[in-house]
This record gives structure tokens, C-alpha cells and sequence, in this order.
């Protein structure tokens, strides 16, 4: 394990700490949920807040930046044109709460619990704010920071970026670096040190199934009329064969390549099946007869997944009705080598063939997001930077492994920017990120400023000139 | 056509009419929603209601039998113990609103728009009131009524008359009689007189498939665990095959006839496929390649129909999420030579049976409620004399067709009381029964009252004292 340094010292004085926490736990007060529109106010505060602590934290030049949308917020902090510059990508904004009864606090009110931060963003959100107290506390020990930084952090993650190529195209020249650092992504178990150097893509769509157009007496027209539920049914089971749960859109797995060394580098993960059904909300199986198979399921390879479904009688007791229509919400994630565009209209494809066979209801879908799969290179500099940092910290070798979730940004930044992307995530398998109790262990904050702090430290010095970007401070 | 009688021209009075359709909408105005525990007052209170109007049009010793759910309604009219006995037998609850938003008036404040009466409950209980509407009109007309009269209403038809059995059983004295009419059942369509000689039984199942203890985000976990609506899709195409919809559980069609006389009387029935998709709520297209084909599986096939899912995210725009629990509700519906009990045992057999193919899940099946299939012999007396009452007023031959709903309390009666059934129902294929903007056209309401005025007439002729059973009148 590296030394403890005077950085080190000042991030977990507990007057410091505290600091964070409570400008953390105030910041995620504000309901930023940008999916639905009754928060759209609460967004916009949630970025001026941000931008606020953003100056009070060491940059320089915090703005709203508009997108039509709900806004990014833009800071910098330029210390020297010849030093390489790092983007940090983040955002404030929140999914929904979901069923509030399933929470064991206020969703939208953080509090300390048994070590932990709980509430809605302190994990997926509060990540973000670790950059920021890692600059800060640069600037209080050593009265300067090591690299240009420049922060971008969107308001509609959550909705799937849906502006947010556009803005970086307009911005491309304020938001030009080396290298784009993001903390949104989770370590494979608490002090077992792991970076993503995959993401997978995500396509989500929604179906809606008509039949008739009231809800009609079961016992009158059941066995006359085509069921919605089971025209939905019959979809799915065509999307994905249910037991096997092998996605049967064709051309689906086209451009899949899984190497022996990405499963070899999974079996050697110190992880039990028990562990993992744990962490996985604790089910009572898993897809995958080893703990290998199940987390190459996640990391390495394609799915999909039913995020919602509804239709019909919903309430207490029988209701003896054929319901008038379903909406199912359902998503891909993909993994490099899948094409997004045509993986998108070859699942809409199928769904319409299907829906042909079902000539009793009306079936429309459509794509609600799209974002690609990312490949990140292990040996390029930044990434072996933030590794020794971490290893430093937690005391151990870093695992290199896919992660399953997506940031569509991260692609946008690389293919706009020209900047590859560094995964640097603190988040850990039971932080239960979009779900209720979402949360994270404050040793873990912490640890992840004192691996910031470091990265920022090391990544000035092994990004050499030369491979740095002739675009990179625009 | 029969002639126009003196009942005629009281039942078609203005002031008459209208007083009987006030009684009717002000009874409606109660939300007697027997499925939700919010309305149990309101329950009794339509009970209550409905026992000052049996009193109110010639009922005598109307008051209300505890079920320990909601209360039943009975009220007598003994003329003459020599005479026979009918017993009509209706039900005062109703249906919950469903969506508010598809109705196009209030649920719970019947209005009368171009010739219908439209509210909840209007067409699916109004029914019950042209009953004493029919014994109102013998006796302001007449002076006296024909036959022996009881009437028993219960409060819990909707929820599958948990209590009817033990109810009748107790008061098996009290309710004896020679024959059951129940006014509950639909004409094929308007101006075309039919009578329902079978009823379809009904199982009604809730199931609750539960995975990840708390909603996972679906890059996280997507591919690791079972997705509890890929379970209960699973489930649903094992129980139905979601194309041909051919029901899979072992045995289910065990004892099924349909014979070439029933299909003969269906082949002959002046409906369209557009007149059938039109009344089936305009759906694009109909399972079955002919009318006859469609009615059939309606009249005298069994079926199962999904009445209500959910699971996962519901509301705008998209969430990814893996959900923790879907809960599918389903029912079939039975015809004669299917036991109920027998089937309901397969199908939570065949549910658990599938859910062992599914070990990332946890599957909870269970029986809501449970009906018996009904045939009835149309040469019975009081089929007959129904049979010539519509003819009369219809103007038409009356059609023997099956019912696809479940009267499960039609069952209790025969088997208890060993009192046939006989079914005369207006209800219209367009009336939405137990859907939204749920109607009954008046004038069908008015016939409906001359068709039972008649019918009350001509039964006491017809079922002669050897053809009575020697319980009638206990």
C-alpha cells in the first residue's frame, strides 16, 4: 500500500469529511428526476447548486450550459496550456424514487446509516463530487493543483443524453482533452479493487399492444378476441426464448466475440455464486451455472431486459375484464462489435413480424434511447494511472472487467473529443444504484477522493506531450 | 307479435317509465364496489337501498342477511302457497370504475345520453329491477301477482360470491322454490332475441413472481438474474400458446363437447365478423375464421384470458431497471363436462411445474375464486315460458346460445336448492358490461320489464304442481 501523504491527511480529517458529506447530502436534497416532467425545476436547481460548489471547490468559470433541455454544468480550472488536460464527465440529475414504500428513509432526504450515505443519487451522483473535493484538496495542501481540468456534468443522463452529442459538438473546442475521466461505475466487491475497461451499449424501447378499445367482460368476449397481455407474451417470448434466455432477434449476436482471456480473467475473480445472489438482491438463482459464466453474462455479453410492464386489472382481488391495452418497456445492452443502429431496427423488425402473427391487437414500437458499447485500451496511460492509484489505496491489484451498465456520453466524448475515456468507480454491487436505499459506504467516498487525488497527481506526469491530442486545449 | 296488454301500457307509461329509471340511477349513485374495502360502506348502503325498493314496488319482509362479507338482500311475495315459487336471484355490487379517464360521464352518476342510461352497474345490475318493476306493474295493473315471488340479492357477485354457498345452504328453507331467473346474461344482439342455455364456470387466479429482493439496475445485474416479466411470459405461454391459443395445462379440455347442433345454432346467426368486431370493442381482428368459429369459442370452448399485470417501471420515458416482482392475474372459463376443481389443481400445477424451469424467481399461484360451468334444458317450463315472453314482445324467435360468463351463484342454487335456472337477460353486446361507459338502452330496459311480466304470468301456468318439487315453499 503507498504512503499516507499530506493528501491523505487532509481528505480524512474529520472536519473535511463532514464538509463533503453535508454539501453532498444537501445537493441531493433537490429532486432532480429529469424523467418526469413535474421536476424539471428541481433539475435546473439541482445544476445551480452544483455549479455553485463547484467554485466553492477550486474551479473557475462555472455556467449553465442550455441544451433545449434540462442544462449541463460547465467549470475548469487551467493551471497550465502545457500541462495535459483531463474532462471529468458526471450528472446531477436522478432517476425517479419508484415505489417510496420500499424505501427505509426518505429517498429525497440523505442520512447516515451503519457507515453508509443513503439516498436517492448519493451513489450514482455523489460520485461526481469526489473530483471535486480531490481538487480541493490539492489547492489545501499544496496550494495548487497538477493538470487542467475541466468538468462537464449533463442533466439528462438519466433519460439517456438525448442532447447531449449536440452539445458536445458545439463545445468541442471548450471541452477539448487528453483524457476523460468517470466515476459511474462499480468495483466488483467492497475492498477488491476493479476498473471497467468495457461498457456496454444500451438500446431501449417502448411497446404498446391495443386490442379493444374499452376493457371488455371476459366471460362475453374471452376466446374472441385477442388478449393484450398475451399478444405482449408472445413478444417477448419471440424477443428472447424465456428459459434459455437467448435473445432470438436475428443477427442479434453478430460482431459478439467473447476471448478466453476475458473469461479467464473472470474466473480468477474472488467471488462465491452465493456472494454474488447477495449482491443481486438476493435471488434465489442466477443465470449462469458458475459465478464466471454469470458475471460474463453481465460484462462481456449482450441482453435483454423487461424494465416495465402493465396492462389490465392492477387492483385488489378478481376483476373478471379483457384489458384494453399493454406497455411494455424493455432494453438491450450491448457489448463492442454490435452495431446500436442496426441492432435497434432489427429488434423493432422483429417486433412488427411478430405482431403480424397477432392480427387481434395494434403493436407500435419505437426507441426511446440509444447509446454504443465502449472498449477502453488497459495499457493507455490514464488508465494505468487511476490502476496504481487504486492499488495504492485498497492495498491490492486492480481487476481489469467489463462493466455491465452503459454511458452513452463516454462514447460521444471519444468519438467527438478524440479523448479516450478512464472508468474510475466507486460504486459497489449492493449500492442498489436506481433502486430503493440507494447508497454508499462513506469509507468508500473517501477512499475514491484519496484514489483522485492520486490519479491527478500521476496522470500529468505518464500522459507524455506527445501523446497528447493537438486538439486537446482547443 | 302478442298483443298489446294492459301490463304493457302501465309498464309504458311516461310516468311509470320515469320514475323507474329515477329509482334505478339514484340506487346506482352508490358505489357499491365490492372488490375494494374503501366502499364497504357504501356496499351496504346500496344493500340497504335496494331493500326499501323491493318494499317500495311490492315485496314484503325485505331485509338484509349477514354473509360476514357484505349483506345479501331478500324479500318475499308469498300469494298463495299452491302456487309455485319462482326465486329470481340478482346481485347489487358492482364492478370498480377502472380508469376514469375512459369513461366519458361520471361512473357513479347514471345519465341518460341518446337513448341509453349509462353509469356502472346500469346494464349489469339495472337488470335486477326490472324485476320489481314487472311485480309493480301485476299489482297497480291487476291487483295481484301470478306466482309465488322471492328475491335474493347478493353483494359479493363480483368478487366471486366467497359467501353465496354458505349463505344458501343456511337459508335453503327460506329461499326453496320451483325455479331460479336471473337477469344477468346478454342477447346476441339488439332486436334479436336469445336465451343463454349455458354459462361458462370460471377459476380466477393471482400470481406473484418475486426475484431481486429490491428493484437492480439493469446494466448491473442484466443477464445475471432472472427478469421476473420474463418469468411470468414464461408462465403465461406454458399455460397458453401465445398463436394458436390453445391452453397447455394437462386434462384442461378433458370432457369439452361441442356437438354439430351447437355449432349448427351458431352457424345460423344473422352477426357479421364486422358486427362481432364492432361489439367486441373494434378490434382489428378476431380469433376464430368465421362468426361461427368466434362464437363457438365464446359460447361452448373453455378459454383462459390474462386480466391484469405489472411489474417494473410504469411511468413516462425510461427507467432501467430489473424489477423485483410482477403479479399476473388470470382466469379460465369452463363449460360443461370440465371440472372446476380438477382444472383449478392443474393449472397451479402446471404453474409451479414451469416455475421449477425458472430457479432465479419465486412463484406464488393461488385460486381466487372458483364457478361451475352450467347447462340448462331448454324444455324446461320456465325456459319455455321465458322463451315465448320475449317471442312476444321481441316480435322474433327466440335463439338458444351459451353465455361465456360465470353466474357461479346459478350453480349453488341448482345444487342446494335443486332449483333450475332459467336466464333472461338484455344485456347488449355493446353495453360494456363491466367496462367503461357500461349501458343499457331504455327501451330494452322497457322490454326487459314486459318480457318478466309476462313471464311471470305464463310460468305459474306452466310449471305444474307435479312438476314442483316438494321443497318449494319449505
Amino acid at each position: 500500500m503507498g504512503q499516507f501523504t499530506d493528501l491523505d491527511r487532509w481528505i480524512t480529517a474529520s472536519g473535511n469529511r463532514d464538509t463533503f458529506l453535508r454539501d453532498l447530502s444537501e445537493w441531493r436534497r433537490i429532486p432532480a428526476v429529469s424523467a418526469e416532467s413535474a421536476h424539471r425545476d428541481d433539475v435546473r436547481a439541482a445544476a445551480g447548486r452544483l455549479a455553485a460548489l463547484a467554485k466553492e471547490y477550486g474551479f473557475t468559470g462555472a455556467r449553465l450550459l442550455e441544451t433545449g433541455g434540462h442544462p449541463a454544468v460547465y467549470a475548469e480550472r487551467i493551471v497550465d496550456p502545457r500541462l495535459p488536460t483531463v474532462l471529468i464527465y458526471g450528472h446531477y440529475d436522478v432517476q425517479p424514487a419508484g415505489d417510496a414504500a420500499l424505501w427505509h428513509s426518505d429517498p429525497f432526504t440523505p442520512v447516515q446509516q451503519r457507515g453508509r450515505l443513503v439516498g436517492r443519487g448519493t451513489l450514482d451522483d455523489g460520485q461526481l463530487l469526489m473530483h471535486l473535493q480531490a481538487l480541493r484538496a490539492h489547492l489545501q495542501t499544496h496550494g495548487s493543483f497538477p493538470v487542467n481540468l475541466k468538468l462537464i456534468a449533463e442533466g439528462e443522463e438519466e433519460i439517456g443524453s438525448p442532447n447531449f452529442e449536440k452539445l458536445v459538438r458545439r463545445n468541442a473546442r471548450l471541452l477539448a482533452a487528453d483524457t476523460v475521466v468517470v466515476s459511474d461505475t462499480t468495483m466488483l466487491k467492497r475492498g477488491v479493487p476493479s476498473m471497467s475497461i468495457s461498457l456496454r451499449g444500451l438500446v431501449y424501447f417502448e411497446m404498446t399492444v391495443d386490442g379493444p378499445d374499452h376493457e371488455l367482460h371476459s366471460g362475453e368476449a374471452g376466446g374472441a378476441v385477442e388478449n393484450v397481455l398475451n399478444a405482449t407474451s408472445a413478444i417477448q417470448s419471440a424477443l428472447m426464448d424465456p428459459f434459455t434466455k437467448e435473445v432470438k432477434v436475428p443477427g442479434f449476436y453478430d460482431g459478439v466475440v467473447v476471448t478466453p482471456e476475458m473469461r479467464e480473467s473472470l474466473r480468477r475473480l474472488p467471488i462465491s455464486a452465493r456472494e454474488l445472489k447477495r449482491s443481486f438482491g438476493n435471488v434465489p438463482g442466477l443465470i449462469g451455472a458458475t459465478p464466471a459464466e454469470t458475471l460474463e453474462r453481465v460484462a462481456f455479453r449482450p441482453t435483454m431486459e423487461f424494465n416495465g410492464l402493465a396492462g389490465g386489472y392492477q387492483g385488489e382481488g378478481a376483476k373478471t375484464i379483457i384489458p384494453s391495452r399493454a406497455v411494455l418497456k424493455f432494453s438491450t445492452r450491448l457489448v463492442a462489435g454490435q452495431d446500436p443502429a442496426k441492432i435497434s431496427a432489427a429488434v423493432i423488425k422483429h417486433v412488427q413480424d411478430t405482431a403480424r402473427k397477432l392480427p387481434g391487437v395494434r403493436v407500435h414500437v419505437r426507441e426511446l434511447s440509444r447509446g454504443a458499447p465502449v472498449a477502453i485500451d488497459p495499457t493507455h496511460p490514464a488508465v494505468q494511472a487511476a490502476a496504481q492509484s487504486m492499488k495504492e489505496v485498497f492495498g491490492k491489484d486492480v481487476a481489469f472487467t467489463g462493466e455491465g451498465g452503459s454511458i452513452p456520453p463516454v462514447t460521444v466524448m471519444q468519438d467527438v473529443l478524440g479523448a479516450p475515456a478512464v472508468l474510475i468507480g466507486m460504486g459497489l454491487p449492493d449500492g442498489r444504484m436506481h433502486g430503493p436505499d440507494e447508497n454508499i459506504p462513506i469509507s468508500q467516498l473517501q477512499k475514491g477522493v484519496r484514489v483522485l487525488a492520486r490519479f491527478y497527481e500521476r496522470v500529468g506526469q505518464q500522459i507524455s506531450t506527445k501523446q497528447r491530442s493537438g486538439t486537446a486545449l482547443g
